[in-house]
């Protein structure tokens, strides 16, 4: 297929209002009133962010949900993407197809649509940049540096699953193929955004819980002491690397978790408690005794 | 440096409004009264859409230009950008500095600032994807649809001679050096956005003339008939090339111009009037006679 013949059967029908049907140069992004217009990017590259060879429709659900998850932290909800494509030779039409149907599913599940894009060929790697559209109501969206001293330390869901799949596909290790289904489709936390504009500080657990924190004190201007026992990890995720200090350090700065990290005076549901504010400066993991344990690298960078 | 001493250093000094610094997960996007919010996203590659030795600075300013010229011929002024950059292991801080540096000096040119963005290491050639924003009075976005039948056809500036520069830096001929800048530095029409709004339909013109009014001709349902020896060409291209038809169509399906082509009931300054809009479909090239000249290919596509 033709540039434009791709566009006009696969990912055409995926454009909503504002988009012109990708029959434009630009799109129009709706404002809502009463609400600011939240707006983040990320890119994936084959060989860095995913496996050339995992399945089409994961790679796509993959980078759109990774958008997903920075609007989510910040207590917005999405409501479109910009998707850029560079593609190498070795991708055939039925790769786009899937990946156009891995989109048109995320679509669905998460009430968004497709406003623009741009399609290049490259001599290197397949690589997507998204850049996703979210509305919070006015004032409300959740910074980074708003954690104070007293408020409590909270994560969504669990911490290192994805770094334990990754684990398993490179064949470190063997374990559950639910692991690596959350290496490859993270499940960002849409759901949790309205009630996450209560958080003082929120982030996306992208980089590591430590290293994410570590953004939060340092914005903030405070202390954040976590405590590795209350770090939750899925039963998967132990039975492949066990209960040490090490396997927990492990979970807390391998990155790619696509949970919420926040701070707050009080609980949410489908968050744990990890820690807490205080006064001082950088992010500290303590053991049961409430002893530092040493964290030689809080998480993942790509220089 | 790291990565994030690069972005504190080099790119958090570009951060406008909205952007927090560079230092959240997210940007606000300001919205204007009595404006729609319009957005274009557009990639360079190296070794597809520049050469990975061009000086640095005119590859971060003709990213952002490329972007700047689809706004502009929508009407849409521009307000900022996300910027997404994955970058090869060669690329050094140096490199990175100058890129900043011409990034920074359109910022002024254009009265915009950067509101965030991303960084990625990749196996493959450096790649730059940029996400532009601006705006346009409510309902006043030109469309590429609207062309009717009696409507004059116009482009901006010349014609081809980016495409001159591109033959010379691949050492196929010997010409002028302005010719080159042109190819290594679009000048969008940002100043003329306000101007177009009255035109029936535009496009900015990257794939080829004759390509882009045909996206327009098939948007509109019209046809557009072009003739040859009115199209705008520079003196320094038709030294160049001369001014044979060959040349002419050559001229006019190359591509990379980030001029504005389009349709009006009337002229405006700084634009050639160079055909007509009549019933029908398609594009054409016509000679001095009135007779189509067979054009083989109208335009760059990817694919």
């Amino acid at each position: 297929m033709t540039e434009f013949d791709l566009i006009a059967e696969l990912f055409a029908p995926l454009a909503g209002e504002g988009a012109f049907g990708l029959g434009d140069d630009v799109a129009l992004v709706a404002s809502r009133a009463g609400c600011d217009l939240v707006v983040t990017t990320d890119a994936l590259v084959a060989g860095i962010d995913f496996f050339a060879d995992d399945p089409p429709a994961l790679i796509a659900r993959k980078a759109l949900r990774v958008n997903l998850s920075d609007l989510a932290a910040k207590g917005a909800e999405p409501q479109g993407y910009l998707l850029t494509l560079m593609l190498p030779d070795g991708i055939d039409d039925a790769f786009l197809r899937a990946f156009a149907q891995g989109l048109a599913e995320d679509q669905r599940a998460y009430g968004i649509a497709l406003l623009g894009g741009d399609m290049s060929r490259t001599p290197g790697p397949l690589a997507i940049s998204i850049t996703a559209f979210g509305h919070v109501p006015t004032g409300r969206m959740v910074r980074r540096g708003g954690a104070k001293a007293g408020d409590h330390v909270f994560v969504t869901g669990a911490i290192g699953d994805s770094a334990g799949g990754l684990a398993i596909l490179k064949g470190e290790a063997q374990g559950s193929g639910r692991l690596v289904a959350r290496y490859r489709l993270p499940e960002p936390r849409v759901s949790l955004a309205p009630a996450l504009r209560d958080a003082t500080a929120a982030i996306d657990v992208s980089d590591g819980l430590i290293a994410d924190l570590g953004h939060v004190a340092e914005a903030s201007g405070v202390r954040i002491a976590v405590d590795a026992g209350l770090i939750p990890r899925s039963p998967d995720l132990r039975a492949l690397w066990g209960d040490s200090e090490a396997a927990i350090v492990r979970a807390a700065t391998a990155g790619d978790d696509y949970e919420v990290a926040f701070t707050a005076s009080r609980p949410l549901a489908g968050a744990t408690r990890i820690g807490r504010v205080e006064e001082g400066a950088g992010v500290v993991l303590l053991d049961a005794e409430g002893r530092e344990i040493a964290v030689a690298r809080k998480g993942f960078t790509h220089f």
